[in-house]
């Protein structure tokens, strides 16, 4: 038992170490051959799965449609609009050779699929009635990052990508926003993550967009994670490849097009938001294993009181009884290494009693209960445990959330805390760049609820925007 | 309507050029920037979602987790196995430069991924408490073919991969036939494909396995799609990996291994074994919608009389509603050519005699029922239309399977008729050679539950096995 908590490295001590640790403990990840890639290991998939399932069936609720493009972007194609090769060219991996013959054109392994996506749009959208195109593609895309950390950064991404192309630019906002709040939504009420919305700067924005959308999620250690982007494009993309439909009015138009993904990089804000020195620790909604049963002893009582608990329970909590050979306290510090919701405790002494422990992972705190209220009361627990998760960490990153009325009161804060920065701002990507330069510290997301008064905070012109700046990830 | 009916060929007239309208007649598929490579559109990529959950469901029934590998392999780790080296390079992608940079070591794209597995299995398997390993992976491959079709033979393919591992050679010979027999039987009552399974030849078998158990399917045309396969590998790679566990006896042991795996190939079986001169033909039970509905006209009665039926039909039966503006008979010629198993036809006229016309689309018979009786009609028909295009797909396979006596006879069958010929074999690769060359057929598969009688109808020694040669996609 000792041996398996004594392998994970304070939080507080060494917080890159504690993150890699939990990855290798709570058996989420092994590192592969090729530096950077990684393998998602079974208990690691599990929670892409669920992540998988509910935003699938929240995409298909409001009519998207999954579909799968290449994985190859021949080099012309990656070419056509300008920003975004600017943007990818120099972080992408090129197949040269097929089988032993050299490529006429090399192409790379798609790192984002707007591309392949114009392309197909091009030739399947003539007219108004083939509007809106709600497309979506779960897959693996490949950006050739120079430093690595599991699920933060790696050089294979697991994400979803949806592409989708509209009749106007109202409606293409409005998906814009859609998608943005379903992202929201999820990380919020799923993930447990009290996560910051907001638009991106010019200079932040994703390749080829008009507008990014950003979910920033804050970390323990008060850095920021990017955990979903939506972005609107315009007609950027769809005049650079020339699709146009023919309107009711049978005029040739542009349609407006937007982008939207997240990625297994979620699965790092979860370990980093939720996480503590006895290991992973997830939220009910997410959990492959929501409950965990531990007998003590090999009493037949025990094993049977286990079973009909198991039944009892609501279906769709889904628990797991530990059988196995190892001894109960290692099996008490494997379950809490990996983060699972509720372990139960059924012993021959608690049997005597008519009583099972449940044991939460958020606090560790044991209660015991009679049997027959166990099933009601797990059910609760869950619900807890969902709700405590979530208003921990926004404690927490409340607590992480400073003000600067000046450049020098930024600068200060900036040095002596971890955290976001919200400043007076007057919109000019100089102002901006001098933050980074001289700090370190990058612009998060423009607040959009919250209307600007006074001057920015470097030029001391009027302030157009409150913004937060931060570390990143 | 005439328009859409007309864009697809003849299938006695041109098989290939009838497959190919189909593909897109169907909106299954376009094809990409790249040779070879295909999008998969929403309707395909909704067949192969059902596949998915299908199997899916099945092999976590049985103990299988699934994982994510790395999409890239360096070239010295697909070296490590001999034979599966030999059989796979050739057929690679290899990626060289990674942004700007070349790489020091080149990669390939995975062909399939033993080498990962295994690799990975050296790092986790120490003890037989970690044995079985049940892994499986879905994902996609890249295998860079020369010539390409449609979810037949294409650079990218969609499917999954189950990598085992075992601590005796029985539990993995076991665990070869389970899984052989999980994609037999979904072949046969979900896709209706009457499919033949047997053991592959040495010279037929998997690059790098002891053995190959394979699914034939074959064509309306008389030609073979292998359909799905099977393998045990022994200790073969396990040895080339160094991969070893101690054993309750205190010795270290090396495990034996399987590996199988179907793909989207599957989805080029259902269309060239059931498809017909309208369109595809899709087995209820993978189609992804299995009733539509056609309002005649837009009385106001004519909706609502549809959607009282929608609610009341059996919530698994996924239906749609075709509101479009197309006129009735596009729609009818629409719905034949995506295949879809029940027609529903509403119109004023039919709702004053309180009914309604299926028409299902194996046979394009209708019929009329009163409105009451139609939910339960719904859903008998759907399992007759299953058992239907399963009972005549095997009346074909069956009249197009020859025996032949001696060689000359094979000969002849060869020259004049499509399908499948059975022969006495004496299991020299040889004799096997001497078919391909002089006739163009290979061998499809070892009939394993017939016992060989005779002799080699090649070199006349005595025959070891009854074996199945064709022609192949």
């Amino acid at each position: 038992m000792a041996k398996l908590v004594e392998a994970i490295t304070s939080r507080d001590v060494d917080f890159a170490k504690w993150y890699t640790d939990i990855c290798r403990v709570a058996d989420l990840v092994d590192y592969g051959n090729i530096k950077g890639s990684m393998i998602i290991r079974p208990y690691g998939y599990a929670i892409w799965e669920n992540i998988q399932n509910y935003l699938d069936k929240e995409f298909k609720k409001l009519g998207h449609e999954n579909v799968q493009m290449p994985m190859f972007i021949p080099e012309s194609l990656l070419n056509v609009e300008k920003d975004h090769i600017e943007g990818f060219a120099p972080e992408v991996a090129w197949v040269t050779m097929g089988g032993n013959a050299p490529l006429e054109e090399r192409m790379c392994v798609r790192p984002t699929s707007e591309t392949l996506f114009c392309e197909h749009y091009k030739k399947i959208i003539k007219s108004y009635r083939d509007l809106p195109k709600l497309y979506n593609q779960w897959c693996t895309i490949v950006r050739w990052e120079k430093t690595t950390r599991p699920f933060l950064r790696s050089r294979e991404i697991l994400w979803q990508e949806g592409h989708t192309m509209h009749r106007t630019e109202e409606e293409a906002r409005e998906e814009t926003q859609r998608m943005f709040k379903v992202y929201e939504d999820f990380q919020r009420n799923i993930l447990a993550l009290p996560v910051i919305c907001g638009r991106k700067t010019e200079k932040e924005k994703f390749a080829g967009a008009e507008e990014t959308y950003t979910i920033e999620a804050m970390m323990y250690d008060g850095i920021a994670l990017q955990n979903g982007t939506s972005h609107y494009f315009g007609q950027n993309f769809a005049k650079a490849f020339n699709i146009e439909f023919l309107d009711s009015d049978n005029t040739l138009k542009t349609p407006y097009q937007t982008s939207w993904g997240v990625t297994t990089r979620m699965i790092g804000g979860i370990i980093m938001t939720h996480g503590d020195d006895n290991g992973l620790v997830l939220p009910p909604k997410i959990a492959p294993i929501k409950v965990i049963f531990i007998p003590i002893g090999n009493d037949n009582k025990v094993v049977e009181c286990i079973h009909k608990l198991g039944e009892k329970i609501k279906s769709d909590i889904t628990y797991k009884i530990d059988n196995s050979e190892k001894s109960p306290g290692f099996k008490f510090a494997e379950s809490e290494a990996k983060g699972i919701p509720i372990r139960v405790e059924v012993g021959p002494r608690d049997l005597e009693e008519n009583k099972v422990t449940l044991v939460r992972r958020d606090t560790l705190e044991k209660v015991k209960v009679t049997i027959e209220e166990a099933p009601a009361k797990i059910e609760k627990l869950l619900e807890e445990i969902q709700n405590n998760l979530y208003n921990k960490a926004k404690e927490r990153r409340d607590s992480m959330i400073y003000s600067a009325k000046t450049y020098e009161e930024f600068k200060n804060i900036a040095q002596t805390k971890a955290g976001f920065i919200k400043i007076n701002w007057c919109g000019e990507t100089i102002c901006e760049e001098k933050i980074k330069e001289e700090t370190g510290l990058k612009s998060r997301c423009i607040i959009m609820e919250e209307q600007a008064q006074g001057n920015c905070i470097i030029c001391g012109k009027k302030a157009l925007h409150k913004i937060y700046f931060g570390k990143q990830y």
